[in-house]
């Protein structure tokens, strides 16, 4: 095998001389032509999934002569040496490869594994410069540093040990980790050394990469950088088509914590779109509403550029997805205004706790948007709406919107209420007694309150996701439900300690 | 903006007076094309969307014309000034203006924002007719005016507050039911005021309506009416194909208390559905079984008029989709025969409370159809399986459906004793003690086996649906569960209480 | 109607000596002509499924001369009499007529009614061999001759009476197990004797099979033979097509216990499955990766023949399931190596008990593969990986499934610890008492861990599933729950009692 691959070599250096299996693909750079040379036989998946790809029909050169609003790369100053060539395996690989620790020795190159946002961010610098402001990027950090976050993931993923009076929780290791929050969160790259491999072309170097593979929207790279473009422009496709489908969302939002594809999918706009979606344009910029589609996908909200179908800008382009968005639904423990800052480990509450809310339910308000700026980002998602809808329409269902947070978070702040009893009982080991608030069974109860049912309630109302969502399935009926629980884990408790 | 909306509406005028993207698009009245003059650059998606259906393509004259079999709107009484246009803006949203509550004059037009079933009825006169005897017509009513179904609402819905004995709702705001239950079920639409909006074509007064927006299946309309046909045949394209495909059944029918579409979509007709429907005709009409379709979707069995390859009508168009109906699988507490009239807010247990079954599983045998009447309509479905199967297959599946029901009622019979006897000793507040049943943590697991787990397996068994929803996805893996929790509540209870 | 019968056989028997709706069909036996006469009318959607497939448009003797690696049959002794005509009706109901308990005389043939994976074996005689070392081809028996698991399966579906002391369950009927697990796992058909029906072709007599309808993958054939090809290759299409898709293996591993299918369309490659299969190719063979598919569904990496762009063998075509497979990752009550045989009912743990492992996590190994046997397995599967990932991407990926295998079944041992100490505290009746290990809540709880939550994680690490289904979605979030809950539920038993 090894002999065939050098065969290969000359076979598919003429196929791609030659010209692609697409006829009007752009000329191969001798480096990109080097690695096709045995990489299509041993990836072939990879291989033809960029042969489709954009990036290997247009040299960045003719993709700057695009109409401003056509365009799909926003940057300007393209070196000079990538412009008459498609973006095949070596100009991204090969590029900025000092900043790389990744980077060996590979057949004469100087390869590097895991390309990173700054690397896209040579064409892309629009994407990425905006992508930095978005809380996903700092996806890893703000999980991994935040103390009583790193407390709640230790009770979920840690190794446990019952001891006589309580379970005990010692925190996971690296890989369980890179499986589990920091699969979608991101994981923080590092070389810890060299391994060589019998391959099939011979003897090879090549760097041990920790945390590796991982895709999530927050990963560090191995150039310092934060986040993974291929989180949604999948590999090595790349494509607009698949980022603005629901599917790409779904891998990090499928809930129940954040169920926004769930939700979606039963909702109006998610039924238009999967009953319909066969004749849509996925792949058209800038977007017409109407004409391209007739139901907004997630992208269509949060992130494209779409026009009328006269070309006026319904709302340009971002990367910021929070920019689009007055509230964060999430609840921690409450729902509260945007953050301020991506980096929320910034951030401290009353009591000093690294959360946005109280556990009361006020707001760390220094940390959050003002109202104002919160009422400016409504606007802007409200321009999309109005797209479809008229003003009554988008008017009553915000109402709605509002009234669901507010009430979501009452609930919220009862069950609190009820915990805050039970730790003052003793019947759990609360902050005040030195332990975690989130290691014993009914502090997990508490926990699905706010960390599962409110927050489906809220991303049923936020995108008119449908009755179920918000009351059967992990919605109020089972908010009400754990309150219930609560109160009667408590009584039971009283009721034993009374015998005493 | 305000001086392009009048410049658009003459280019606009031209566009639609030479004919629409569709070549073949009918006629457009005058109206129409003024409500498109701004509307098209406003609501680029709603207008894109109508332009695509049939109510654009086709005059109802040309309709009425249509021979019987292929026709798809049953009036032959439609007004002579409707005849001769497309069905567009103006057509519906003028119609019967005297009849709305929300009728408000808008640039020299009488508009109502809320279109209904009885406008609907000036074309679709059969399917209207039939779809005011279908349980779903009264959907709000019958939730809504149902004293024991209010109060399961208030205590799954309510703002929670934790008294020393238990948890007290206090009942649901309007915004908060209508982004819940009623957003399936149905709001109750009202006319509370006028507002002046500052538009872009100047200043307007526009009607204030509470319960808006909303396309719940019983909407209960401002001419009166009940219902939205819009909850299916999905504005503004309205069209037969969205309707027969299982998403939309999915917007309320996704479980766990009504798992169709789950059940349906893991079952071996939704494996074909899913792997093989590119290739399908959803927009035939007769639906031809086995020519247009290899597998039914939701609508083929519940509603469509089919015919088999030779012409013959499998089974006629019904939008009363009880008639194919023999058994109502959701439980109330228990399955039961369908019952007789589609308002169920008349019916009578032995007891006396609004429910269908007794608390110890006996039938309110008055309200429900005879054994007659549900052996009459199980024949009607059993055509449409028996194009496919043959009879011992249809035996063989509707003996096991027969099992399911006998065996989850018992189940949810052994529930209730065992709930019964929790209230006899008074360690929950039943209905003997003037309690509410359902705002206890017992109580709630009680109601999750009836609710969800019961109506889970018999969904399974009526759609033939798979082992898993039947066993371990809310099936009878955690209806058994459930009842050993009933068990064990009970004897902790009792463990303390001998203490005394 | 009865006579229509009789004018549509001239009619039919016409047209489908002309050829069917496809021109390319294959010449159609004289039997399997007269069954369409009447079928054709009377089960419209299943002869046009079949005239769609393959066994329509090619004869036995074409497919024998297709090339070896194009060749769909492995049969190369196809009886005379089959060779020359299509796959019809009659070629498999009539076949090895003698070997089924259900032939019966219909019209002048000896038809019997359940096609067995023997009949398919004429043509497709490899495939079927493999098949029978699959552990699917015993999943009938694996369970219902199993005690332990028949004990588990009693407490699920089984009817429960409230004891005093705790619930009683009495074993499921027939219809009951039917209708649940075996839907999946395979009935037992038997022949109980025969029915004559007034048809619309006069009083015909039928056979009455218990059992029947049914497709699970381990059926019981009337033949003796075991499984059911159609459980996956849909009748009566037969396609390659479907068996490809993941929604055919989500029929029965939608989980929670076995959730493959939720698992996959939340990963990357499900994702891109979803986004971007409008244009691939199911139906080719052999299957080219990288320009008939970009990513995998569940048949690539664990069924299907698949071959480079260069058409190098990546895997041979297996059905065989298991010999890609080094670990069992469903536990029971832990994750194990393979079995050996696909018999798991000859399997007993040191304890004596029908379980590949012990109580404390010890290996059955007398009865499990080998660990070099297991290190061959996953070299297998890996093949299908590096055709799209390099070879740090595929071992980063693998220790991390070996990190959670060990993590989870370590999680699974703290819980049985608890269950033990439960146990022997006789809080709960356990073996040592002559109990039920599966009939009381906390041991059902305990089960809760293993079989579901354990799995779920388990799953997500073997397909790269996405953070949700490994933390929030019946994962690790679950898991620490449960065990909490266990903890939780003995510290009460023991308040309780140290009161007495």
């Amino acid at each position: 095998m090894r002999q065939t691959c050098f065969l290969v070599i000359v076979n598919v250096l003429v196929l791609f001389t030659v010209g692609t299996a697409f006829g009007d693909a752009a000329p191969v750079s001798d480096a990109t032509q080097e690695c096709l040379g045995c990489h299509a036989i041993y990836h072939p998946g990879i291989v033809a999934d960029w042969q489709k790809s954009r990036h290997a029909m247009i040299t960045p050169k003719t993709a700057m002569t695009v109409d401003e609003m056509q365009r799909r790369m926003s940057g300007s100053n393209v070196p000079e040496a990538l412009q008459a060539t498609s973006v095949g395996c070596a100009e991204c690989h090969t590029l900025r490869g000092g900043a790389h620790a990744d980077t060996f020795e590979h057949n004469g190159y100087e390869i590097h594994v895991a390309v990173s946002p700054d690397d896209c961010a040579t064409c892309h610098t629009t994407e990425r410069e905006q992508y930095s402001k978005n809380i996903m990027a700092m996806a890893e950090k703000n999980l991994s540093e935040n103390t009583l976050y790193n407390d709640l993931q230790r009770s979920i993923l840690g190794a446990a040990e019952v001891k006589p009076d309580r379970v005990h929780f010692t925190p996971a290791n690296d890989m369980t980790r890179a499986d589990a929050c920091y699969y979608c969160h991101g994981t923080r790259l590092q070389v810890t050394g060299t391994e060589t491999r019998d391959t099939d072309a011979g003897e090879l170097e090549f760097p041990v990469i920790a945390g590796w593979p991982n895709q999530g929207v927050g990963r560090v790279n191995l150039d310092g950088s934060r986040g993974a473009c291929s989180a949604c422009h999948t590999r090595h496709r790349f494509s607009i088509e698949m980022a603005r489908k629901p599917y790409t969302c779904k891998e990090c939002h499928v809930g129940p914590d954040v169920p926004a594809f769930k939700v979606y999918s039963a909702s109006k706009h998610g039924n238009i779109f999967s009953s319909m979606n066969n004749g849509w344009d996925f792949n058209k910029v800038p977007w017409v509403i109407g004409e391209d589609i007739q139901a907004p996908t997630c992208a269509t909200c949060h992130i494209s550029l779409t026009v009328n179908t006269d070309g006026d800008v319904v709302n340009p382009r971002t990367h910021q997805m929070s920019d689009r968005l007055g509230w964060r639904i999430f609840g921690l423990v409450y729902a509260h205004p945007q953050p301020k800052s991506p980096d929320t480990t910034l951030i401290r509450n009353k009591a000093g706790l690294p959360l946005p809310t109280d556990l009361d339910g006020g707001f760390a308000a220094d940390y959050l948007i003002s109202a104002d700026e919160a009422a400016a980002r409504r606007a802007t998602m409200q321009r999309t709406c109005l797209a479809c809808h008229d003003t009554s329409w988008v008017q009553g269902y915000f109402q709605r919107l509002d009234n669901t947070i507010a009430t979501s978070n009452q609930a919220v702040q009862t069950a609190t209420q009820v915990m805050a009893s039970i730790w003052g009982k003793d019947y759990a080991h609360g902050l005040a007694a030195n332990g975690s608030i989130f290691d014993e069974y009914i502090e997990r109860r508490w926990s699905d309150i706010w960390l599962l049912y409110a927050n489906n309630i809220r991303f049923v109302s936020a995108m008119a996701g449908g009755g179920d969502y918000g009351v059967f399935e992990d919605g109020r009926y089972h908010l009400t439900k754990a309150i219930m629980e609560m109160k009667d884990w408590q009584q039971t408790r009283d009721l034993i300690m009374k015998k005493r």
